[in-house]
C-alpha cells in the first residue's frame, strides 16, 4: 500500500494560478510560494460578493484508530466538485510539533489530501513561524522591561505570557529563565506553550483585517502589576513590531486537494487546548469564492465543535447551513471499551454501547440549529454486518447516514455523502448556545450542562480566585474557550462513550483578552505535547533529490 | 531626511525573474516568495560555468557610529554595474532579534540598500525559522531519548546542544529545564543562544549540496555519555528530520539592489560568535552568474575576515580576487579615543593615532595574500582637512583609498572606489593563514600573534579540559572559529586602536563537528545578545494599508 506522502508526489499538481482562476481569485491577489503554494492578499480579494454555503466537518470523539477527519472533509469536497458544485475548502494548517511527534499532519491521506502535503506540513508559507517570532519577541520585550528599570511594575510572579515553540517539548512544559546575575535578567518561573496555543495564534484566526489584528495585539494580558492592576501589550510598546511580524501571516494560503479543489489552509489552534478552527479571514475568503465551503473544526462536537459556533461564527457573524460528524466502526466499537487491537474483529453486539457517543455528538450539533449529517468512513475490516447495524441504527435515531471511501477513492469514494449532505442543508438557523453577557461561570456551566452533560462544575480554589480577578477586571463577558481532553466529553480521557452526571473540574481561568476569550483549563491538559517513545522523526528522511520520505 | 524604509518603499523593485533573467539564471530555477523574492533551486543552476571574480569587503573595528559596511558593498556593486560589470551582491540575511533590538538590519541603507528591505529583515524566506525549528526539533529529540529510557547514557550534566531562538532574549541564556516531576523530563542546566549561533547555521552556510547537509547534521556532537563517549544528532536519528526541515532553506535567496544588481542574500551567522559569512552555495552561485561578486565577512579583519578565508575560503576552494576595507574618519577617531559626542568635531591631529586601527586591518588581509584597497565612507561632517590627511597617510602607507557616498548616492557616489577596486584585483594568489593539522592550540595561536596580535594565549582549566577531549575524540585538525569582541583586536572590548602584546583568554572549545570547526571562545562574548532600554521594537508601526516605519 502507497503511503500518503508517496500518493502525494505522485501527484501532478495543477499551477497555483490556475486553481486561484477557477475560483475566480483576482489574480493580483496572489502572492506565490512557489509554483503550487500561494497567499492570498486579504485587502485585493472582492469582499462584497455573496456568501457560499458553510458546512462545519466534525467527527466523534477520537480514538487512536483515528477517524480521518480531514480525510472525509477534502473526500467530500472533492465529490462535490465531482457533481458539479463549486466547493471549496477551509482548514487548519498543522503543526510541525506534532508532525515529528506521532499525529500526522492535518493534510487529509490516501487519495483525500491537500497538496504539496510535504510543504504544508513542514514550514509551509511559515505562518506558524511568525506566530513563534511575535509571541517570543513580547516575551523578550516583558522580561526587557524589568530589566530596564520595570517603569510598569510588572510582578514577575505574576506574569501570564509564556514563550513558545513549535515542537513537541515536554522538557519546556515548566523552566527557570533569567539565572546566573545581573546582566542575565530576572530569575523567574516560566513555561513554553507550542505554538498552536499561543494567544497569537487565536488572535491570528479571529482577526478580520490589520487594524483589528493591531487591537488584538495591543489588547493582550500579558501579567498584573504589584498593584494588581493588569497590563497589555500596548503598554509595553509591543503592538506594532508585533504586527509587522504577523502583518504577511494574516493572508490566507491557497493550496488544492488532489482533485483539483480550492483550500484555503490557514491558522492552527488545537482544539483541546485552544478554540481549534482554522482562521475567519480564509473561511471567509472561501464563502465568497465558494458556492459550498467544507471547514473543520477539531475533534468533536464538544471541542472544536462547540468553539466554532461560540466562538469563531460567533464572531464572525457566520451561518452555518449544515454539518458532518465523521464516524467510523471502529471509533464506535473503542468507545464501546474495545481495546485497539481487537477494533478489526467485527463486533456487532457492541455497537449499540459504542455508537451512544456518536448519538451524542449528533445532539450536541443539533442544539446549535444545524442538521448533521454522519459519515461513516469506511475501513477494510468493516464487516457488512456491522455497516447494516450502522445504517439500521441511523434510520432509527433519525439521522441521515451515508457510507465514504475517501482514503482508498478520494472523491469517487464520497459521491453518495456528498448528496446527502447537499439535500440537508438549511440556512439562517444557526445559532451560539449561550449568551456571554451572563458571565463566565454562566458560560461554563452551560457548555458542561448542554454539551459535556455534567452533573456539576467544580471551580478550584484557584479558578475562583482567576474568576474574581476577572470580574474586577470587567472581562466576564467574554465568551469561553474551555480547554479539555479531547478522548471524553468529561474532563477524564479514561471516560468513553458518552458519559453523564460527571463533574467538569475547572482548574485556571487565563483571560486572553486579545482573542477576546476566556481560556479555562480543565483535567490535566497539556498546552506543551510531549514526543512518543519513536518519534515519527527517526522515519523521516530526504534523498539527494530532495525527495522527503517517513512522512506518514 | 528620509529614513531607510521611507527610500526603500518609495523604490519601484523589478520584477525577481528579470533580474534572474538579466544575470542568466534559468528561470525554472527560480522558487518565486511573491514577486520580487526567489529562492534558486541549486539542482537547477549551471555549476559547469567559469567563476567571476571574487571579493571580499570588510571594515575597521567597528564603532558605536557606524561605518556602513554592507551600504559600502552594495553601492560599490552598483558603482561596478553602472561601469558595465555584470556584478552580482551576496549577503548575509539580517537576525530579527537585532531588527527588534538596536543594530539595524543588513540590507544596507540610504540609496545604497537591497531590498524588498522590510521583506529582508523580517521572517525573508523563512531560512532562520527553519533553523530554529530543526535545532530545538533536535534538542526535544535528546531530551526525549533521556525520558525514554536513555538507551545512549547520554549525561544531562554534559549535553552541549542549545534550544535558540532569533530573539534578543537575555532571560534565556541561563535557564533550567525539564522541571515539576515524572512527566516533564528530567530537571537540567539549559541556555537559549541566539539562531545565528546556532551550529545549524554554520553547517547550512557551509553544506556543498543536500547530500552534504545531511552527512554534517549527522555529524553535531550533542555531548558526551557517562561513559565519556561523544554522541551525534544521527545516533539520536535525527539526520533526515532536520534535513527535511532544511532543504528549502538551502536553496539561496534571490533579490535586488535599488541599483537593480542581482544579490544574493543567504545565511546569517554572527561575525564574533560563529563564522560570519553567508553561505558558501550563494557566493558559489553568484560566482557562476556574476563577472565580480562582492561578498562580507562581518566586522573587521580580525573577525569575519579572518574565518573568511580560514573556514569559508578553504572549505569552498574559493580563490579571493581582492579585498575592500571599508572605514570612515569617525571610525578613526574612535579608534583614538575620542568620545561618541565628539566624533563630528574637525581633529585632524587625532586621526595618526586612531589610522592604526585601519593599518592593521589592511596588514591583516594582506597576510591572506590579497591586495586590499581602502573604501572611506564620507559623512557630510567630514571636513577637507581630514579628508587630505587620509589620502596622504594611505599613499605613504602604500594602500589604495578611495572615497565613496553611498548612502546618499547609491552606486553614483562609489564610481571612483569602483574603479580603484577593479585594478586592484590579483587572482590565485589567496590562501589561508594556517595549517589546522598542526592542531587546535597552534591554529588558535598562529590567529592571536598574526592576526589579533597578541603577546601570549591563555587557556582556561575548562579549555584545557576540552582541548584534552578534543584530541581523545580525534577532533584536533578542525580549522578554529574564534568568537570574540568585535570591538577590539583584543578579547577586551576596550582596547581600542591596534593593541599588541596582550594576553588571548581561550575560555571554553566547543567542538562544532558538523560546521567542521572547533569554537573558541574568548573573553565574556555572549551567544545571546539582550534588548537596550528602548528597543527598536517600541517605534516599528504598519499602518491598516500594511505599510511598516520606524524599521530604521
Amino acid at each position: 500500500m502507497k503511503s500518503d506522502v508517496q500518493i502525494a508526489q505522485e501527484h501532478t499538481l495543477e499551477p497555483i494560478t490556475r486553481i486561484a482562476d477557477r475560483a475566480g481569485i483576482p489574480s493580483d491577489a496572489l502572492i506565490p510560494f512557489g509554483t503550487t503554494k500561494a497567499k492570498v492578499d486579504i485587502t485585493k480579494l472582492d469582499w462584497d460578493r455573496p456568501n457560499g454555503k458553510l458546512v462545519l466537518v466534525t467527527g466523534v470523539s477520537p480514538t487512536p484508530a483515528g477517524e480521518g477527519k480531514s480525510t472525509t472533509l477534502i473526500g467530500l469536497t472533492d465529490a462535490l466538485s465531482m457533481l458539479g458544485n463549486k466547493a471549496v475548502v477551509a482548514l487548519r494548517e498543522p503543526s510541525q510539533g506534532p508532525v515529528m511527534g506521532i499525529k500526522g499532519g492535518a493534510a487529509g491521506g490516501g487519495y483525500s489530501q491537500i497538496v504539496p502535503m510535504e510543504d504544508i506540513n513542514l514550514h509551509f508559507t511559515g505562518d506558524f513561524h511568525a506566530i513563534t517570532a511575535a509571541n517570543n519577541t513580547l516575551a523578550a520585550l516583558i522580561d526587557n522591561h524589568i530589566q530596564q528599570g520595570n517603569e510598569l511594575r510588572i510582578d514577575p510572579r505574576q506574569i501570564t505570557w509564556q514563550r513558545c515553540l513549535d515542537v513537541n517539548d515536554r522538557a519546556l512544559r515548566n523552566v527557570v529563565i533569567g539565572l546566573r546575575g545581573k546582566a542575565n535578567g530576572i530569575p523567574r518561573e516560566d513555561g513554553f506553550t507550542i505554538t498552536a496555543a499561543s494567544e497569537i495564534m487565536a488572535i491570528l484566526c479571529l482577526a478580520t483585517d490589520l487594524a483589528d489584528l493591531k487591537r488584538r495585539l495591543g489588547a493582550i494580558t500579558i501579567g498584573y502589576s504589584f498593584d494588581g492592576a493588569a497590563i497589555n501589550a500596548d503598554q509595553i510598546g509591543a503592538s506594532g513590531a508585533l504586527t509587522a511580524l504577523l502583518k504577511d501571516a494574516l493572508n490566507p494560503n491557497l493550496v488544492q486537494t488532489l482533485g483539483g479543489t480550492p483550500a484555503f489552509v490557514h491558522g492552527g489552534p488545537f482544539a483541546n487546548i485552544a478554540h481549534g478552527c482554522n482562521s475567519l479571514l480564509a473561511t471567509g475568503a472561501a464563502l465568497k469564492y465558494g458556492d459550498i465551503v467544507l471547514t473543520e473544526a477539531g475533534f468533536g462536537s464538544d471541542l472544536g465543535g462547540e468553539k466554532f459556533f461560540d466562538i469563531k461564527a460567533r464572531f464572525g457573524g457566520l451561518d452555518v447551513a449544515g454539518a458532518v460528524v465523521t464516524a467510523t466502526i471502529r471509533s464506535i466499537k473503542y468507545n464501546a471499551g474495545v481495546k485497539k487491537d481487537k477494533l478489526t474483529e467485527e463486533n456487532v453486539e457492541v455497537l449499540e454501547l459504542g455508537v451512544a457517543n456518536l448519538a451524542r455528538h449528533v445532539e450536541n450539533i443539533r442544539k446549535f440549529g444545524v442538521n448533521p449529517v454522519i459519515a461513516l468512513n469506511l475501513f477494510a475490516t468493516d464487516t457488512d454486518a456491522e455497516r447494516a447495524w450502522m445504517k439500521q441504527w441511523a434510520e432509527d435515531f433519525g439521522v441521515q447516514l451515508a457510507e465514504a471511501e475517501v482514503w482508498a477513492k478520494g472523491g469517487e469514494g464520497a459521491l453518495e455523502l456528498a448528496q446527502v449532505v447537499l439535500d440537508s442543508l438549511v440556512e439562517g438557523e444557526s445559532t451560539p448556545l449561550y449568551d456571554p453577557a451572563e458571565g463566565v461561570r454562566a458560560s461554563i456551566e452551560t457548555i458542561a450542562r448542554e454539551v459535556y452533560r455534567a452533573g456539576e462544575v467544580n471551580f478550584s480554589w484557584n479558578a475562583e480566585k482567576d474568576l474574581q480577578q476577572i470580574l474586577e477586571n470587567g472581562w466576564d463577558q467574554y465568551p469561553v474557550c474551555i480547554s479539555k481532553t479531547q478522548y471524553s466529553f468529561s474532563d477524564n480521557a479514561g471516560e468513553l462513550g458518552a458519559p453523564t452526571g460527571h463533574t467538569l473540574h475547572v482548574r485556571k481561568l487565563i483571560p486572553r483578552t486579545g482573542a477576546g476569550f476566556i481560556v479555562a483549563l480543565t483535567g490535566d491538559v497539556m498546552t506543551m505535547p510531549g514526543l512518543p517513545k519513536r518519534p515519527s522523526a527517526e522515519n523521516i528522511d530526504v534523498d539527494e533529490d530532495g525527495r522527503i520520505s517517513g512522512l506518514f
